[in-house]
């Protein structure tokens, strides 16, 4: 188990109408971690007001189901010492004008470069839940590199950035530093894989079963990919 | 399916060191019911301040790894006409101070006597996730009646109960109007079972294929009994 530098500093991006189990299933599986490991966690988003998971499909349908996290941070005074920092998806992502500032924040860290060369700081690790790779992808990041999304919107993401090796059937991809789920629950999953390499398979195990989460410990085991004609 | 009287109104509650995915499990699968169902949300807590998952564990180890949640109302001003309650459960509630406001305004709502009579309102569904189910006993409103919990805490939630009739080896438990699932992730699959009872499960099984989520449906099958030793 790599004890020598275990990661501190997390990061987790949120925009209007973000998927809330794709922030929350991984952060939790974090929470518990952070009984036994001493670790931060900075919300970062445009403002500092509170986020929500409202968007448009749910509000023309009636329903006022809106759920609002605080930010810790905005874009502009993100810590520079992030090592972790993972984006999720939503419909909210739709919008492009309402992404602009995620994407302008991704796009100023660099990553299509070495992790040792990124342009801000320390981060080591990119994890993204459902449709956040398609925002990475919007940075050129993925470029050359294999990468999965939520299935129901992946042919479309496929046509979107043709650069990005897109696998269909994966619960989730990992690319050097890049870690990529596919929708919304695959997240919990993403999130147990990249603990068990980083964190040791022991301390993904126990903290899954503190958790009481079956994981899904096979990438290729997705049936998701059919379901949703995902290709 | 039974579409003539299905419900709008949720309200779910929050206090201090309440666990993120006991409620954000179930809130999300809600969140994409909501698309295609008409759905109110109510996040309701003791003030309007955002509400965090922080607790003494996690600063004991040094952690700033904290999530705020922003309540929309509090439990003086709750809502009268809300249908469905949720209530998680959260290592918050080892302190009972934090917990007064929420076992007084539990106790308000007279869920000791049949649905149809409850002092406050129309609530007809109490969905709790983890150690909820400790909190809701606290008012009485399980006495006599099947629960399960955390399967960590089990046996000291037991203890101090007695006279609820605990469940160990469930992944959930029906009761009445009382549906009580099991730690952290097992909150998932009590909603989809939920949902598939009271919105049918060809609509249930869409919102899990939607979260691309793998559904337990056996509320029999649970591992975690015997993994913490509940008994």
């Amino acid at each position: 188990m790599p004890t020598s530098a275990l990661p501190k500093n997390f990061g987790v991006i949120l925009f209007p109408g973000f998927q809330l189990l794709d922030v929350c299933g991984p952060l939790d599986a974090l929470n518990v971690l952070s009984n036994s490991h001493t670790l931060n966690l900075s919300i970062i988003a445009a403002t500092l007001e509170p986020v929500g998971t409202k968007h448009l499909v749910q509000v023309q349908q009636g329903s006022k189901f809106d759920q609002r996290i605080v930010p810790t941070h905005t874009f502009n005074d993100a810590p520079k010492d992030l090592e972790v920092l993972i984006i999720p998806g939503g419909l909210g992502n739709r919008n492009d004008e309402n992404m602009k500032p995620v994407v302008n924040y991704l796009a100023s860290l660099g990553l299509t470069t070495a992790p040792q060369q990124h342009l801000r700081g320390d981060i080591k690790w990119i994890l993204t839940v459902c449709t956040g790779s398609e925002i990475l992808a919007r940075t050129g990041a993925l470029d050359g590199k294999k990468a999965t999304t939520n299935k129901r919107a992946f042919n479309q993401v496929k046509e979107k950035h043709p650069k990005v090796n897109w696998v269909a059937k994966a619960r989730w991809v990992v690319d050097g530093e890049f870690w990529t789920s596919s929708g919304i629950s695959a997240g919990i999953d993403l999130i147990f894989a990249w603990m068990s390499e980083v964190f040791g398979e022991e301390t993904a195990q126990y903290v899954a079963d503190r958790s009481e989460y079956e994981r899904n410990t096979d990438p290729t085991n997705d049936r998701y990919a059919e379901r949703w004609g995902a290709v």
